[in-house]
């Protein structure tokens, strides 16, 4: 079916190659035309602004939208002079999903239909597939299931799941319509609640693994400094890369994250490349935000969130009342770095 | 290539099985002859005693236990009058790294050759094969190395790690020498503590979309009560089978604890059969142990284990002092169960 | 001076007695006019109605409103029609710092000051005098300074800090001006986040004193069950109430909390009265939702609220789904209650 | 009575001090000589060597031990030849409570009795009091008696707690015999782990009051920063000094901690002589490890030692990791500081 795209970043532009490969029509947008060049070569259809962009789609027309969250709402008021009722918007970005509760029904207004679309895959979903998380009207998202089902993985890329029989669902070929508008994006939301805590999870541990020889070096023997009651247990000398892959098969923490850690320990086992500034991008914390607004214990992801803000340094600060309070009360003084 | 097997529980028979099938001479051995007489029907060779057992084991013997943690000294105890100098036993099961250093060096006097092997699949192994995480001696691995080949999945079972070139290594096989004594139980070890974490973070992030439509109950508006400030944000019924399975493709968080956690959910969506009282069994213990005396901090890996730990109540007097205190400086009284 | 006082529960009534010994001028009105009868023979002034309140105060009026947050902007409704432009409301309560924004820009449309006031202090306040964090205009503030310095301790109830000289300043006295609007709810609020936190680790820490005879008792040694290496370290019977008795003097813990705490255990220690239910009731919420929207690390703050989530059984399906995974991977069943 | 103490630094020469303004006869040594001179100067008797201090004490001799805990053992061994059946060790300081237990066992085949005493105080204890929490034999702690008393600060320094009628106990007096050896050190252990989160949960507070100005600073909008939707939220400019001065009075935050950090903010309120290095010295380490061994829950207190960690740079490879994982799957680039 034909379908328009604007936004043509990393994964806009690899959802229409997705798209164009399945056979799909493509019309695309994005402000610098250079992103639209590859695209147009591959059998794209470039519009040269919004307003030709919506001319070239056939009404009903459906419209994905795949641009920072930030962007959405300016993008939606420019399009809507040149939509018509019946059309439908997707947002496939990382919108929050209130911002789709409140979008769907100002677009109601105008007779437009809204679908938000949570969509993982990073750079390797052109060649993976995505998987999509949909939120809106049943009526509509299905309308759009031939775009959909050519995005998704499909089902024949793992084994099945023990239980399940009969025809494939939807869910199995790795796209869900999860429920109204902001269904899909709270989905999604969570989703990236949880990556961060796996994350944490593979950090830590490998971490803890780069400590395990801490019994091999010189300890300092001063008040400032805990014991090492047992130096004699920690003498190894792990190779990390090793290690992540030898996981990667037939353990219990395989996982893909664990794979492309690999990849990264492969390339740099010392991962020189990285400070550990680590940045979030917004859905982590919705999840937690959520999370509390909810009542709902979620102790791990939280910490994990929390874990990148210090990585920042947002907790230095924190660390000087620490030190300050161990002065006052005992006379300690703070131990320099070695 | 011949080793005896002492333990037939569901991992030691598995990995007997694993072994006949790759062409192996199995000796087999467990106190209860009923766990032997599958596996002698199936080609392995059964032993009436210890003795017997080591009788039937060339020189120099190879050995695998595959034992509770508990019970692996008396065992060993048990053996060594019928071992001789220059045999190899290798526990299989999950031991304490520290006890591995112990056994190791006690063993060497008698000449015998000790190996640690964390072993990783559960009950999935014998068809997924088992990844496993070796210490202990170059050559004596070395020369074990038929075995641990043949109970490893494999190279084909997944894509290979980007940057690896050349011949396919052992980890990439499944299996590693990790290290001297010790080592295979230390990574086998923080893998667990891993495990719990990721473990954990599904469990938060699904039980926060379970939470999703906390906005359509009724509210108290007592005292006791927070406030939800937007009940509209929280509408959402989610089927959480049919999410966890949409995430098992192409997503970032797809693993193969996430594959399990779709099975489940695809057998009982609500689990019931489940009251949420959650064992821990060691490993994730000794994981965060060990982060706290090398001072490497793991403050998901630990959460995960105490919220294992507060599912069995093991925190319910901490939140009875939180109701004193609360009582103390307010006059607020408990709120019963809804 | 003159102040009204809507509201008389727990805070409200003993405030009033409070100002009425320091010689101001009480009108009070509540809706159960049972609660006003014992203040009024202390000296107040009841009023029958919202009118009648706002007519026996002299103008500019000063209205104080100390009544559950939820409520407060009913109440202001109420009161609008009979305020005169210079009149100052003061909600001396729980109200969301974001509340005191949107309020104080409405009323200033009327030419009505708003101060938002958090207290703390709970049912001792009218002994020990309450702790008030102040926002809003300095001369409004300024204005109601006999006010606050009556409700507030006094610089004489403990020792002056170390580094402090010359006149006392108003938060020696126990009350201060913290900044505009919402600057005083704000810093209550982050006050009752750092409560919850200290709450909980005099909680976690007698909770593991009472597990301090952990090795006292059989211990199951199945494959559920981690073992306890050494159970010979783990034999004691400690004197709870005894123990924060000893803590409250020398040591570096002794807080008013620790007092009330040691109050609750001198009364019942075994804390039967008490199933273990914590509410929570909103600041420490807030406190955590500020911490993530800042990107401000507050791991100790959340998880101490997290803890009161699972406390109330809102974890319950996350730990159905760890033990449905332990089941999926490793065969392993749910342990029962002992 | 008559004691010796060996060890002059801060916590033991002030212990000294005290001793002898109660009226004590205090033999004191210390390595260097002129730790004693001032002591002596006070009134006590200075030696020479391990043999003369011995030689001065009268049997059963009472010697007090305020030494690092790692050295505590070898000063043993020099003082046994000196030493009679009848004599009382006591070791002050802060060993780990299980080498209390071997230290008794292998003391009571000489005779000879050992007396475990936590002692809480700092370097303010000379003037407050210290706190003691005291593990050993009944009647050998009863014997000390008047020096537990001497050094603890005495009832009148606060109010009585609520429900505590009649004679006044050893514990309002600020002293405990906990239980047998080793619980006073248990005792102390965790009341250090309790200290260490209540310092967090201040720490983490303040710090969030620190960013309760994010708002007012430029934002970047990339896609590497989250968002801040409502920046209008967070525009306060808060005075640290000012803030945890009031909360010392009236609040329910109120504490000793607080009372330091007040003075500390007071003498600096940016805090520029501390970097945020914050040592660790074991007791919270062991308190987490008791935690982990009983299976009791304790994430505040594990959390606020891992965040000590952290602030040493022990988790920063995990970070660099993270960064690894987000360049692996979605192409990120780590952001620099600003």
């Amino acid at each position: 079916m034909q379908i328009g795209m604007i936004g043509l970043g990393r994964m806009g532009s690899n959802m229409v190659l997705r798209l164009l490969r399945a056979g799909h029509q493509c019309i695309v947008y994005a402000r610098n035309p250079d992103s639209m060049a590859g695209l147009v070569a591959e059998g794209a259809i470039g519009a040269s602004d919004l307003a030709d962009f919506c001319a070239k789609l056939e009404t009903p027309r459906h419209l994905w939208i795949m641009i920072p969250a930030g962007a959405v709402d300016s993008v939606i008021e420019g399009l809507l002079p040149h939509l018509s009722p019946g059309d439908t918007l997707i947002d496939g970005g990382n919108s929050h999903y209130r911002e789709d509760l409140v979008r769907a029904e100002r677009l109601a207004l105008e007779g437009i239909h809204y679908v938000d679309c949570g969509t993982s895959g990073g750079v390797w979903g052109l060649e993976r597939g995505y998987c999509l998380m949909i939120g809106g009207e049943t009526q509509v998202v299905e309308r759009l299931d031939p775009i959909f089902a050519s995005l998704a993985p499909g089902a024949d890329s793992i084994e099945r799941t023990a239980g399940r029989s009969g025809p494939v669902s939807r869910s199995e070929m790795g796209y869900l319509h999860c429920g109204p508008n902001g269904a899909g994006h709270f989905v999604k939301m969570v989703h990236n609640g949880i990556e961060y805590a796996l994350m944490g999870a593979y950090a830590e541990g490998l971490n803890l693994l780069k400590h395990a020889g801490a019994g091999r070096q010189d300890r300092a023997t001063d008040a400032e400094t805990a014991p090492l009651s047992h130096p004699e247990h920690y003498q190894y000398d792990l190779d990390l890369a090793e290690v992540t892959e030898v996981w990667r098969r037939g353990s219990v923490v395989a996982s893909w994250l664990l794979d492309l850690t690999a990849n990264a320990l492969a390339e740099d086992p010392e991962l020189k490349g990285f400070s550990g500034r680590v940045s979030d991008s917004g859905e982590g914390r919705w999840t937690c935000l959520a999370a509390i607004e909810t009542g709902t214990p979620a102790p791990l992801l939280t910490t994990a969130l929390y874990e990148r803000f210090s990585s920042r340094g947002e907790g230095d600060f924190a660390n000087q009342i620490l030190s300050a309070m161990r002065y006052q009360f005992g006379g300690h003084h703070e131990k320099p770095a070695d």
